[in-house]
């Protein structure tokens, strides 16, 4: 997953993008990178493995000087773990550049990278996204934004695009509109990102969403909007509302925060827990849907879980052995809430289950006399091919075991998983037009020919790896 | 402020510590520093500014062999802040060495500090703490508990120490109980904590409190405990319970999250929001007490302001000017929350008021109809000499205006402090035996000859700074 | 200027080029870069700005796993200064990769690089080496060195490279041999390298220099050798014998050493310094030189100046003014030496002639009676294109002066050059076949159309930077 | 051994210092580091592992304020090689702080160090210097050179000594006079240094040498000198002049360059090496002595080993075994000047013998008819306990091998050493006066009663290491 942010016309642009990254920094926590633009037409990158806190020095912002700017925040999807597949990529071509940000993942990102090798295209990173990129730079048409178009015809799968061509930007949504895009204004300047938080934190109003199959052009001609993707059906991603995106944002048109509210309150209704006395989120993402569950259910709220912040991502736990070794570090429960008591503990989703069993190990040990699990959300039983992150069918551990053994397996009294009509009945604006495929294996689209080579992220029968 | 941590007698005692070390980040964040004494009797140190996620590489650690070892988070409130300054404190002396980890402010270190340099002495930092390195270098007492106990004979305020001398690892607690420091067990290993998380991540069981004025030694020997220092009035820290300390700690005995409750269920009494739709904290150290507000008023809790954890500590706002600037990249509100709304917003305390007006104003700017302030501590008003660092008085926003003037000036409708007994009431074990100065402005104790002596740590007329 | 170094069939094929990089140092300090392929074909690279010394750490050099490596150290002739133009070029195409180690400069890059974007290729450099990357990714010969071959049809200027394709090593140096390479082997491997230095440090046997116009491939099936290139006339550099390549490296099939040593007895028959009592040189370059003047005019050879080597190259004079600051940091003359004497000041070349004029000071402040200075080399009037960073006509001082002008603003008493024709007399196999533009002015070939757009080694009108 | 350069009264005290430290970084590269005074008495202090190069930063220099700077190059002779071990050791101390940069050794450093501690030192290094800021720390002296030199007072060994008492520099040299140390005049600044090397960098005019048991005191009340030192035989390190100290230095009252030229000439005549045909040093500090034996002998002098500048002091040679590894990075053979050739390599000194021979292994594959290996030095045979690192009695190759057996070791044709006469016969003002006591066994003093815990630099039976 990944977040994109850019600026048009604004003298902070770097600035104002660094920011905007800050607050999206969930979507994506492995690569930064800004590149910025400046008043006669020199683009300049900076780019780096890690966070936004740690990525960008002053001397690098200083040097990213100009009025539009587009950044990135990116956990792989396609291609491996390098600063060579750090976003945006900036490319030079025909007396100009090419800068480009994408939150998605190409479907047929293989094909169309063979296709661009075999007519002598070279790549310089294993991503899907350099596929557009060489798209664009062989583009024929008269506008940046009708060049954008032609790049995408043929082009399958998830992606928000931010594009710089010259001086103009140019952004771009899947037809079936898998990840959210805004628009915004901050005075003069039009500002663009994954979520509405980042707007908030620079200070600019919340304009409208970019339409799934609109691309939008910016520049000193004014604003522009093209349909000129074909269209198709209604996709957006349901676990964008479910986990991850943050709960200030709006997203697909509604309130994080208010539908995964909705989303416990149905969970209390589907999976009661009759005679729990506590009940507590596994912080900080399901925070929301707890309140809801508690809401709904009548059974107290408790903040019975206390997750140190201060763990760094790559934390490597030095000497105890264990299956709560690693959860232990990260989450430690309060044991004057949970002792003695029937407790219910809410999470949004289960992958792999082992975070899950490591927490309900923690609780039994702070003396819980009953722990009854809580999903706010189906079971995951297959992958994702629009740009998150989930693992393979055979690591997802619903897709694995059935629900007796999962309580077994998780250690639990009782397990409790939202339907996936219930699920989708919280959404805002309703149930339809959501992309389910992960929790239903119901793709609405072909899926790739080969997933691992797309997951590798290379068009190659022969991996490249790179130091 | 700072967190404290040692381990005697397990063969990943350095490891041990750094996991304790990660619950003890919020005790301080400004250097971070082990201390490790191997089967030989060599010690190692390894000490860096920032948090214990940056400080200790691999190959560092690695060195750090031994069963013997203590750690140290700082938060300067002695000495300025400079690498010299991390603690542990490690010195050389008679075929030996004295490690050293504090936890408190020595109100007499510049009296204490001249005696010694007109004896001779020569300092390497600016830190009150080394002024205790050297008496215990001096003492000639028969065991190592006598030497400290000695060592502290006329030393004044605040302390709770890790001292490791040759092989044996003495703590000792000063007789009025400020800080908070408990021993527990992990198999045939003893730990030492500033607080109970920090026994938990390591999987030790607690054992007890060290007593106020108790000195205990760990070694070879075993276990033993030394009343030798003057008995004095228990003060122990309120703030501890009001905001410092984690809530999944026990601290004087009782639970953090517990008492934190209590304080937003009095505040609820004693500042009730009549009419008000909406309560929620700030989070995360209000969490608790914001839910006590919502329980006894029967409020709806929500969770409206969303916290960004990813910005770094040194984060410097690039462009934005005006007041909401820095609380803004801290914090986003959940417009659906508020919109409309009469809100109740509960913090812990407010110290300079900045980051409260900030609150307010975003807190309107999302819609709110009312905002009612209510705060689960008193007004501070006078600045702690005893380990927290509280700023000049003059700093101090409830010390500097009248009620009216402050909920003009935070822009509030209401505000509503908690009242001192009220805060004394919800501590565990009843109100007594716990210090209050900086609400109440009376000190226990005879108040440092000049603070801002006291304050720079420097025991010297000319200033002696460090690069 | 850059270095070059390759090796096919080792084990230790990265190591042994990190080491052949040390020798090859001096050839090029901004940069160094390695790219290995392993035995399944995967390649990976390794760059970093700065020396050999500091680019590889320990972890990076492990990575490189592989029988098959080629490195490059680089000092900027064309593209700026940037990571993003340090060399090895990776890049990834149909299912493989292509590697590729430039040394030289292309003439004609900008036209080539200006035909390849229109026909839509993208590019992720300024530097002129990319243009030959994407010529051979659009390449359609049947084998590797067929590839090559045909992607240098039309390449005008110079260049020595080393490419992987695949698991086929090829190196190709231009007709007109302006740059050396030569071909080692150790034990079962082939080796190539700029210059002999670097096979004597992997203990590599010369087997024989690569011919100007040759290709040359190595893979499991053998070596092979193509005459697939337009010839065209020898012009090697004669620069590299007079100042560039190490005094220990044969080049062009003669010692360095030896032809500097003949270039100082030659400098002492054409300008003899009568009556000067010693005759030193500016080390370390012009040390050989200096030893044949003395040798050929009997005036005695002294260590007058000595070089500080631990200097930094990123050396800033922090305090000092005046002309001789920078000189006074790396130079030091020997006052017992000189004090009183008439003075022989050998150096290889004189460019801007700010150095010269600062030690002619120095030498002066010790004590000279008299300053000879003699030149083991034309006067430099006019820029290199073929891959030696000399400035614009404009700096080169003897292109702005004469002779007399010359003597009174370097500040000597008197001032001799080399002949062109004693120069190259002075050349191993005789004076013919070597280009001395920069010293005549006659080029062998057509000057690039755009000298400072192919400096800027952009094919843009609109320069791109790359912080 | 060490270098040490200090500024008194220039308001780029630091800057100018570095610059000094720049020149004396033969003397040390394992530590650097500098302790400024600025304008109202703070010290502020700068030190890192490595080179001075790589130590000091921008920003840390701009901290580096005021009048007043002392600097250290430090390569470890006692104590480990580790931070808390680089000098100039800075101790806050009564109000002020003394600051000081020591180079040599102490050889009563143990026993004066347990008496400290006894009395309740405690140290925060293993270096015997601290024991001169201890004692310095208790003098009770009226005046800065009055406290200075009542801490010397029973202190033994080698010592030359830069120190800052509040806004006084007070240097001091030992009574045997081992170590150099002159002072010079920059303007109205004065200006101490090891070597005249350092102030010929700042542009400083060499005043004078401090005598041997002299103590000299700079400060707003003018200069001051002070005989207050035991008085002792001379003994200055002929070591300094065969080997340690720069050529271009003028080091007790001569010229390095001319004493190594002078020891090259009675090298020859007292082992000449007849018929043979070419002379050649070990670069670079051999350069003037085989310039001597080529004068003297009449053999051609020749530039066959080139060194390598480039190659990190760090540098693990990644591939090769066998003993010439290490060798072949730093030193190439120039094949033409050797092949065929009977010829003498010169160099000033043998230690463990292990780069002389991989040297003439090196020489030997170039085609040398034989070798004649001659050093400008008598044969080391025992340790120095007066500053410079010599390695153990044991390691010494000569005090553990006939000539014979060392000839055949080495592997050379024939082996000739300068007798120690001979030797002391080219120093400056003549063959008295010096301490030979590595070539000789004859120590000048009293030996340390355990040179090992002396070399630990540690005074305590329990070694103390630092991570």
């Amino acid at each position: 997953m990944c977040g994109i942010f850019g600026v048009y016309g604004h003298k902070d642009a770097a600035a104002l993008t660094q920011l905007g990254l800050y607050s999206l920094q969930h979507r994506g926590q492995e690569s930064a990178g800004i590149v910025a633009v400046d008043d006669i037409g020199h683009a300049r990158v900076s780019r780096a493995m890690g966070l936004v806190s740690e990525g960008f020095a002053d001397d690098e912002m200083a040097v990213l000087q100009g009025p539009i700017a587009i950044g990135h925040t990116r956990y792989s999807t396609a291609g491996s773990s390098a600063i060579e597949n750090a976003q945006p990529v900036l490319a030079r071509v025909r007396r100009s550049h090419i800068a480009l940000a994408h939150n998605g993942n190409l479907t047929n990102a293989v094909e169309l990278r063979r296709a661009l090798e075999d007519d002598g295209a070279i790549f310089s990173s294993t991503m899907d996204s350099e596929v557009i990129v060489h798209r664009i730079a062989r583009a024929t048409g008269d506008t940046p934004e009708a060049k954008v178009a032609e790049a995408l015809q043929g082009v399958e799968g998830a992606y928000c695009l931010l594009v710089v061509l010259d001086e103009t930007v140019i952004v771009a949504r899947d037809p079936h509109g898998w990840r959210p895009l805004v628009m915004g204004r901050l005075a003069d300047s039009i500002v663009f990102a994954s979520e509405t938080c980042a707007l908030d934190i620079v200070g600019a109003v919340v304009e409208r969403e970019i339409q799934p199959g609109e691309i939008v052009a910016v520049d000193s001609h004014g604003i522009r909007s093209l349909r000129a993707l074909e269209s198709a059906p209604l996709n957006r991603c349901v676990f964008e509302h479910v986990y991850f995106a943050r709960p200030d944002s709006k997203v697909f048109g509604g309130s994080v925060d208010r539908s995964r509210r909705a989303l416990g309150r149905q969970l209390a209704r589907e999976c009661p827990a009759i005679g729990a006395e506590v009940v507590f989120a596994v912080p900080d993402s399901s925070n929301s849907a707890a309140l809801g569950f508690a809401e709904e259910s009548g059974i107290p709220y408790e903040l019975a879980l206390i997750r140190n912040h201060y763990v760094g991502r790559t934390f490597i736990q030095p000497t105890q052995s264990g299956r709560n070794a690693k959860v232990k570090v990260k989450y430690n429960p309060v044991r004057e809430i949970i002792e003695g008591k029937k407790v219910v503990m809410v999470d949004d989703s289960i992958v792999r289950g082992t975070t899950t069993r490591g927490l309900v190990s923690l609780v039994r040990a702070a003396g819980a006399k009953e722990v009854h699990m809580r999903v706010s959300s189906a079971p995951i039983i297959s992958p994702c091919y629009y740009g998150i992150d989930t693992p393979r069918r055979e690591e997802l551990i619903a897709a694995q075991m059935t629900h007796e053994e999962l309580v077994r397996h998780l250690g639990v009294d009782s397990l409790g998983y939202l339907s996936i009509d219930g699920m989708l009945s919280a959404m805002p604006e309703g149930p339809s037009g959501y992309c389910h495929a992960c929790f239903s294996g119901r793709y609405p689209t072909a899926t790739p020919a080969d997933p691992e080579l797309l997951r590798a992220g290379s068009a190659a029968g022969v991996p490249v790896g790179v130091a």
